[in-house]
């Protein structure tokens, strides 16, 4: 699949709000790659198509994770969450995705997952930090950003968690593990 | 192992300051046994004990840990963590306590753990609040323990949670686990 069917597919699924967020997470995801030596090129791919099934109906989404015996424990989340992990499936069973790095990105966009690749850590960040966002912490996630992939990747954790869990919300458990995988990967570095 | 035994086995083990707070666990947890229905005797008992293994140099809690089979990734911890679930095998190999559930109340007192049994609550619970504790939050989490013990428990989650990702700290998995447990389980309720 290349940029323009990517393009294509994706401007057909979703509202504009949200594709023209998803240009900007392009845009940040190019930035980021470049900046870090990640592939641009899946960069973008898995960016374009990220939020690929943000739209469809929860009870959809819940029916894929069952028929397609998708991990049980996402029964207990929101479309949030889903959207992420069922897009992916829906990129390689119907738009026919084949790219294990692309598919993995938009997997864990917006979960995060321990010891994530590259590819996966651009993404993940982009759709973070892009320009549309706005949110308490935002601008010093920002900031690392320019500086250092894996702290502001975790830094997107702390913040995600923290918010979270002070609304009492569940927390979707690879979260929990990326957050501590670089707790004390980056303790490690000092 | 009776009561008077117990104690004489963490005066020896203990100094005076953590001494005094186990006494105030005991009562504490007295309190809140009676209180949720939960059984007095396991309670104090595992009360008495929980902070047995406090003052063990934490290479020895390794050691063992690794000796004895216990869960690996305890390793990534520190003593905080480690005196508890050391804890608990000591008290079971070298005091011969047989009580399971005195057992795991010990063992789960500073993580806690999804769908913690009534023994295992209190004590985690009483360690949080007894009266000598204090820092932000904890006076709301005793005023909900004087209502819901599992609302209590899942508050006391959420400040520790809270508390360890503001400073980048690790969070031991089974306390992610249990925060998430409690999150589902009052949602459920209501």
């Amino acid at each position: 699949m290349n940029e323009i069917e990517a393009f294509d597919a994706v401007r057909r699924s979703l509202k504009k709000r949200r594709f023209e967020h998803t240009e900007r997470v392009v845009e940040e995801g190019e930035k980021l790659a470049n900046r870090f030596n990640v592939n641009v090129e899946k960069v973008r791919l898995a960016a374009i198509l990220h939020d690929y099934a943000k739209y469809r109906p929860v009870e959809e989404m819940r029916n894929t994770i069952i028929n397609a015996g998708l991990e049980e424990r996402l029964l207990d989340f929101g479309d949030e969450i889903l959207h992420a992990f069922v897009g992916a499936y829906y990129l390689e069973h119907e738009l026919k995705v084949a790219d294990r790095d692309v598919l993995s990105a938009v997997k864990y966009h917006t979960t995060g997952r321990a010891n994530m690749t590259g590819i996966e850590k651009v993404v993940f960040l982009a759709d973070y930090i892009e320009p549309g966002r706005n949110f308490p912490g935002i601008e010093e996630v920002r900031e690392i950003a320019k500086l250092d992939l894996d702290q502001a990747c975790f830094m997107a954790l702390k913040n995600t968690i923290g918010f979270l869990v002070k609304k009492g919300q569940p927390v979707y458990p690879e979260t929990f593990e990326a957050y501590n995988y670089y707790s004390n990967d980056l303790k490690r570095r000092k």
